[in-house]
């Protein structure tokens, strides 16, 4: 999916959720544990009632792989039940060295159809190269974090800036805003301003709404830009929040409750 | 395995070597494509070949996963295959927010039975903790990487030192000797007495010898300690060193070049 297309989902849905499939086995409904692929069934009744709310889907690769081979076998279906319409991620937060990027490149936007892939920068250029090497595919480069680790290395001093800001203007150079996201958490609000003004025309996939308590209306307010600019992912307060036969209405009206209130920051 | 076991191994075996796995599947002889298999039984192959000769396997994720649900059921059977004699290591450099690297650690240390799991620093110590959790199992974080790229970020100032000074310094408080080992690249000898300096006793994950270009003399010099502290990965150089039917010989008398080398720095 392309940028222009991206921001048209946005504008057509007054939507910038993305709903993230941080699907843990356990805590899925009892009713569905007896399906022979218990969290295929509950992602597909999740897409089915989210999809008009929100414009993207994060499938967070980790909840997949503790299942082994019969994980990743529900990783590839959900992501093939995706519709063209709907951004999909795989939170995956790879990154090694070039030959061995290649390799994971080739596994998510070849072998599964992700748009996009989380990339962490540690290794430097090389490591992230042959993400972007894909055509109308996007690397989403870990900036600032959401959570409290963020603080041992991310915010902490590197040459004139931090760490993190070390990233995102080393990082602007080796892509383009039509290829390249940065993380964002929103649970950093007193950083947002200065992300922006490093990175203005970027967007952002923002995690850290919903259970890890990070504020919706403060990304929104202080870092949407003109293309908006961002993909605001909740999680859990989304796909658990009704654990009975209901599930997926209660995911409905709560992803509704979110694209309501984000239709109200478009304007 | 504990590092009082592994030791052991290192001094039977007289070898410090880790076999690197990194299986791509179009590299493999031609007489084995037509094998169910054919990841599979290539390394099996290699690893009966090779097993006396090293201490250690390391299966690079990345290969396997981009062959999808078969690269995944492949990478299982390879590690299953494995004897207990020898440290399995996952080289998948995972790391997430808390409750996500407990479901990486969930899938390399109970659903596959790897010893030791490479992660990447960058969202700091909660992102770590949850691989360091697990009893006899390891973590083995990112320091100065074998790549070109490490010069954007691992070597740049941070505070008072260089980011991979930083990351080592602070990474070492989270483990202990007995959990934690770092990645360190055979192709940068000219950081390596100042990284013993920092971590004299800790054990580091070398990879860039062979077809990388890194020099076993140099790395073995320079940063052996007294329980060696040693484990040098070889990927491509061992197991494609043949292309043809004798693939597992050529293999194997590559890995036993190598520990014979070993054999003479261990003195």
């Amino acid at each position: 999916m392309t940028r222009q297309q991206l921001i048209e989902q946005i504008r057509k849905k007054r939507s910038y959720l993305c709903v993230g499939l941080d699907t843990d086995r356990t805590k899925i409904p009892a009713h569905l544990q007896g399906h022979v692929d218990p969290v295929f069934e509950f992602n597909r009744q999740i897409i089915d009632a989210t999809k008009d709310h929100c414009v993207a889907y994060k499938i967070n690769t980790a909840f997949y792989e503790a299942d082994g081979v019969k994980g990743w076998e529900t990783m590839e279906r959900t992501v093939q039940y995706i519709s063209g319409d709907h951004f999909k991620i795989a939170d995956a937060k790879r990154g090694d060295i070039g030959n061995t990027s290649t390799q994971y490149a080739k596994a998510f936007f070849e072998t599964m159809p992700f748009d996009a892939i989380t990339v962490a920068p540690y290794m430097g250029s090389d490591s992230v190269q042959p993400f972007l090497a894909y055509k109308d595919k996007w690397t989403i480069l870990l900036g600032l974090t959401s959570n409290a680790g963020a603080a041992d290395f991310e915010l902490q001093q590197a040459g004139n800036g931090l760490l993190y800001e070390k990233v995102l203007r080393t990082a602007s150079g080796w892509g383009s805003t039509e290829n390249l996201m940065f993380v964002v958490g929103a649970t950093k609000p007193e950083w947002f301003e200065r992300i922006r003004a490093l990175t203005p025309d970027h967007f952002y996939l923002v995690p850290g709404v919903g259970a890890q308590g990070g504020s919706l209306r403060e990304i929104s307010v202080k870092a949407m830009n003109r293309d908006v600019g961002l993909l605001v992912n909740v999680g859990r307060d989304i796909i658990f929040s009704g654990r009975g036969e209901d599930f997926a209405e209660k995911a409905e009206a709560k992803a509704q409750e979110y694209a309501k209130e984000m239709a109200g920051y478009l304007g």
